[in-house]
């Protein structure tokens, strides 16, 4: 059963009793299907019908992508003769599921001008009347854990309707924007602070009761060298300086393949940058406007960042290093729940921690995405779900913009190739201890 | 001046006096530009934004592009103080006119999920009317040539909505249908006979006052081989011969690059046919069903007809010998106003000529698409419609079920890449006279 | 059998006696094999290993290849019990001829370190004996048409020898040269002049008995239009001209797919042109230079020819609108003999008729590369000869500096295809008749 | 300055006195740089000259490349006024190093059929005088250093000659052979067993005084969990077991790249395997042959390093857990030296620690190849030799057969990306202590 690998490894069951977690269940489930719903109503169906790129999905996908995962890790194995809303989804919108059987070609996926987007919509309350039908029965710890995951699963993909459709609009000649702007005042971030960790025997990974995914756990020790992490995220103003210096036409700051991509892709700037008038501007989820120097960074690669940091004399931190100072944080911050949906400029200055860890950006670490000491993915499909990428990615650490506060954690590790940028993703400095 | 070129060399005016053609004109341009709408009428806006491939356009971008025809080359140079609808449309929307300016990149125009349906729809509606403004008022002849010359613009543009649409539904795998079927009965085609002409000195290309493209002129005259055209198409029953001798794996049958494409390609028979059951099936704009032996074959390339041809121990027609035919006929046959969207099986027995050379298929000839002797195209952005792609196409004549007959002429010249199989393509043989 | 198709298609036999004619064979076979090796000789095993492109082939394997055709096409058939000198040479120097069996892949070509060029030298010296043998004993007209026919191929293996071989040389940075220049005085090239032709029925193609492709015929009629041939080539001055006037930036002035071209591959100047100290150098076979505004220019593509044909008001010439001067004139001019291996400029004027028709350069025609009237490829395996590229390609006329004399007739029809420009191919300009 | 990341961190110079090093450099130097003579001697110059895809270099490449290389770093600082042999090699045979200046592009190394083989050869001679002349005179410490890291580096491509000319032979139809064969004995390799190890803190990467490479350093501190580690390399006969399961087509066994890579690459087994009379053959540096089930698996990627592992029910070790095993065991086995060219069947068993951990495959582990904490590449351009290709590849451990003994260490890492097949590379299993 997927079941215990979602739980902890001790397979402690939690303490709170099956009917009153299914209440609980419902309520969840009914406000995050619903998120997801507001967040597509600015869109037209055929914005929600268009791939930008094979890397992005229709948001139209995405709609009934989360479906499907319930329709077919719950509805299927709960429901006793339960007959599909429509047996091609099956195979329409498994992303990459080879357990659960073929799936339609993922750069396919904006050829699919039907279903329709009302079919899509008809297809969600379908599975949603059926899903919170069983909530209201008699339903086991297992089930639960799997809805439990179906949420947490569509919260993954509410951030990825908004940087795909961000990516989608960064391709129209027109500009269109997602939202209305918010105009916020001008701040003067603080001078970057280094805050010290002494090294030692750490404890990282997830080991409560609570959710986690499986590529979390188990929790285990490591030893850490002495390290400092930066007090702030790097902004836009300093990598303004990072450009000014030349350092896109510059191999020695560059890893190898990045220094190969910076070529074969023509960067020259950030992704969604560009010069007009004699500035730099930016696309957001608002529309263009010119770049702001107080904001994070944002939309750069890994090999952006780690050819920042090494200009910059400095370095990315581990993802443990990261992980320390996340855990000793509040999960708050500039999150999806704020609707700026564009990272913030920093303006109060914090105590002694760092600020913004989470929100604003994903923190690209150095950490290359692999298995804990002595990982093991769940059985069965969900097995598919982390496990099988753990190779040719980096991890990115604190959640960004466009995440839902509740689906974020300390030990939370989101994971990009190296050369992604439509991501929000942006940079925080490290360093060894003097 | 482009109206001379699209009128005869002579430079004739026509008989018919300025009034009453222009009344003329708003009843033919109202009734084309409903055409268009009628066509899309059965797509949701979805259907009508996606790009399936390069070659082809998405429905939207159709039924804007038709529309820019007639804004660019007649609101703009008649209307004194022109606004265009949206400025950004003379990019957005130019095919490939360089004079006229930059234009958005062809691959890209899938990405173009606004301006939406209903903005292009009212594009069409604000373009209608000043259109049909100018054609109350004194309207010069040159004027009224760019009117004619976008409406049969509009028709090719017509038959392309119906061949992009077609592909896109291949690649979606629940199979829908743009419209219901109409069953017909089964025929048995006559057998294959030879009409025969003795050679000699012909008059070919377009000669008279009325309406043609440029590359149909100048009128001139060419010395012929005696030769026979076939008096039919070839049909399905006969292609599948063709296949079960294992032709697509013979390399003597096939041009050079032709075999490399069914190699590069996998190509193993026409376009939207497949294997189901132990029979071939193919996909029909009514949706699919089993491959009818009696109806014309359709979507393959030149390669393949050429094959097909050199199989049968026969070759293609020059489009000349076609012409000489087609130029005897009447223009009618299985075209758009039959409204089957398919080729047609040939029931009744010809008389002498050949049948079929009109609708049904587009006819594959041996002829490199090269322009006549002392062809001139127009001067300015209409010299770009047709001159600058004589090259590395063939030609192909007669119209398909899903040419408007009042856009066919005996001496219409349409022309495609040899490895094109999404057009309603077919095959007629031809033979030298013994 | 193949004999017929080489031969006239009336089937006369030669008026020669076997034996007379096969002395004469020998003589000739043991010239044409010479000069490949002469042309091979300042060549290291090294350069004649590598393969610049697809395009391309490695000296080794035209070496290999036309001893091949030999060995596969004479002396498996007429030798009783023929043992070949490897058998994986069969599949190794089969070109194309899919009808002898599979073949190893062009793009391939260069990876073969082994055989060696010494081990290619033993295998020509081999089958060369065998092949004189051969012309010794009593040889069936067959058999000698078929070897007139490979020293005919070896021929134009000599050309392409050199081409690529200069391909090669300018991808490396050391610039090697392939012989010793020979300098030659500057000359002033007569003022362009325009030779008229009344037009009216002309006979074209190969109709005497002696060799010619299977592509220059039938002889046949065709009814030509008055036109004019230039009296000489387009010089380098000339073309500097079109450069200078910012040709390659402006769209009007090519075909669709050429300014694709243009685009794609960065097209500034014709091949082997960079700009140096202010100037523009040009490779040669015997090292790099400065442009000469003398000679004709060189390394153009169709598409650089049609351009600079438009932009000077003009046209190509038809294939036929050459064949006709070039069937007055003597088949003579700079061709490989001459040893340049360059383009010469054209000093002397001429008399009535135009000059520089053969050697120099291969003068690109707007005509399509298609079939005579009635063509029919040679059965069997010499039936790829020629007759399967009849698409994709246009037809070139005249022969180069790299052409051995004896290989060229009025009536021989070489093709590329429209991007091709490794070839020494230039332009010659045509016109309608007033 | 290079040198002090080459040598310990502390700096210590090493006690031999410079003289006497110096004099043991020259005997090093001419040993070394004679073995790569040696190892070219079986090879044509074409067989030289040819590079068989971007990952390979041309022989003659290497010869040149570890030739420039103590041009580059010894001889222009070292000597003053230094003549390069030839100015154009600076560029034509820098490999990576940006801060040198620009290089030939990489996939254009076997472009260059000149300079030939023996003017490469003239190369090495000239740089070996210039550089034995210096050995016998006062030369620094940091000169001798970069003399030891090129002797490292000229080894580093001893295998790579090996491996890249196995690639271009396996290319070539006639399966040419580098060397004779030598029959070896079949084996009954013992079964396999598990080292344990207790875990806990350890130290790992170079800590000595004598060379290593920067990636080896700093030598640091690491919380281990227990686990073990297999007793020998998987064999042919246990691949073989995988592949009959139809591993290769049980996606729930692959990494989602590897599953990728199959797909795309049509992996169906070992790179140079191939079925012929229903047995599986493969190709050695001594030519084709039967695979031999007793010998180590070799020439497989990551991917199916990782993909057996788990077929087995195992794991791949982290680099570390192969490095604590590697310490404790004696630096010989199948290397270079033994002449096989080829992995070797494990015949005696071992006592309790693993066997072949160095020479026969070099053995994939699971590590990503990241910097050790606190790493730091040496200034200039010696920095650019190991640390900007930190991102992409995996760790491989241990050294194969055509590695020279002296040059592997227990702390060496090597790394290629996880797609990468035509390394001798193999596979060891690790597992979870119980």
């Amino acid at each position: 059963l997927a079941q215990s690998r979602h739980r902890s490894r001790a397979g402690a069951s939690p303490a709170v009793p099956a009917p009153a977690r299914a209440n609980d269940f419902a309520r969840r489930y009914r406000e995050v299907r619903a998120v997801t719903q507001t967040l597509a109503a600015p869109l037209s169906a055929e914005d929600c019908t268009v791939q930008s790129m094979p890397d992005a999905s229709p948001v139209k996908w995405h709609l009934a992508h989360t479906t499907w995962f319930f329709e077919t890790f719950v509805l299927e194995p709960e429901v006793a003769d339960y007959r599909p809303f429509r047996p091609e989804f099956r195979t329409l919108f498994n992303s990459y599921y080879n357990t659960v059987g073929p799936q339609h070609a993922r750069p396919q996926r904006g050829m699919i001008s039907r279903p329709g987007l009302d079919e899509i919509r008809d297809y969600r309350s379908h599975v949603d009347r059926r899903v919170l039908d069983l909530l209201e029965r008699d339903l086991g710890g297992a089930a639960l854990d799997i809805i439990e995951l179906g949420l947490h699963h569509e919260q993954q993909h509410q951030e990825l309707m908004l940087t795909d459709v961000k990516h989608l609009f960064s391709l129209n000649p027109l500009r269109p924007a997602y939202q209305e702007s918010a105009p916020l005042a001008t701040a003067e971030p603080p001078a970057l602070r280094w805050c010290h960790h002494p090294g030692g025997i750490a404890w990282v990974g997830y080991g409560s009761d609570a959710f986690s995914f499986d590529n979390e756990r188990p929790r285990h020790r490591l030893l850490v060298e002495p390290f400092a992490l930066a007090s702030r995220l790097v902004t836009n103003a300093e990598f303004l300086a990072f450009i000014e210096d030349g350092a896109y036409q510059r191999p020695e700051l560059w890893l190898s393949d990045g220094w190969d991509a910076v070529h074969k892709q023509g960067w020259r700037a950030p992704l969604y940058w560009w010069r007009e008038d004699d500035a730099w501007h930016t696309l957001t989820l608002a529309g263009p406007r010119p770049v702001r120097p107080d904001e994070p960074v944002c939309h750069v690669s890994l090999y952006e960042a780690d050819a920042y940091a090494r200009w910059a004399g400095s370095r990315l931190p581990g993802e443990i290093e990261w992980e320390i100072f996340g855990a000793r944080a509040a999960v708050d911050g500039n999150v999806l729940e704020t609707g700026l949906l564009h990272p913030r400029p920093l303006a109060v200055e914090n105590s002694d921690s760092p600020a913004q860890l989470f929100g604003d950006v994903w923190e690209w670490t150095s950490s290359p995405y692999a298995p804990y000491p002595r990982y093991q993915p769940p059985s069965g499909a969900l097995g598919e779900y982390n496990g099988k990428f753990m190779v040719n990615q980096l991890v990115l650490r604190g959640g960004s913009c466009a995440t839902p506060r509740s689906h974020l954690r300390a030990t939370y590790r989101n994971f990009f190739p190296p050369h992604a940028r439509w991501q929000f993703s942006g940079i925080r400095l490290a360093s060894d201890a003097p």
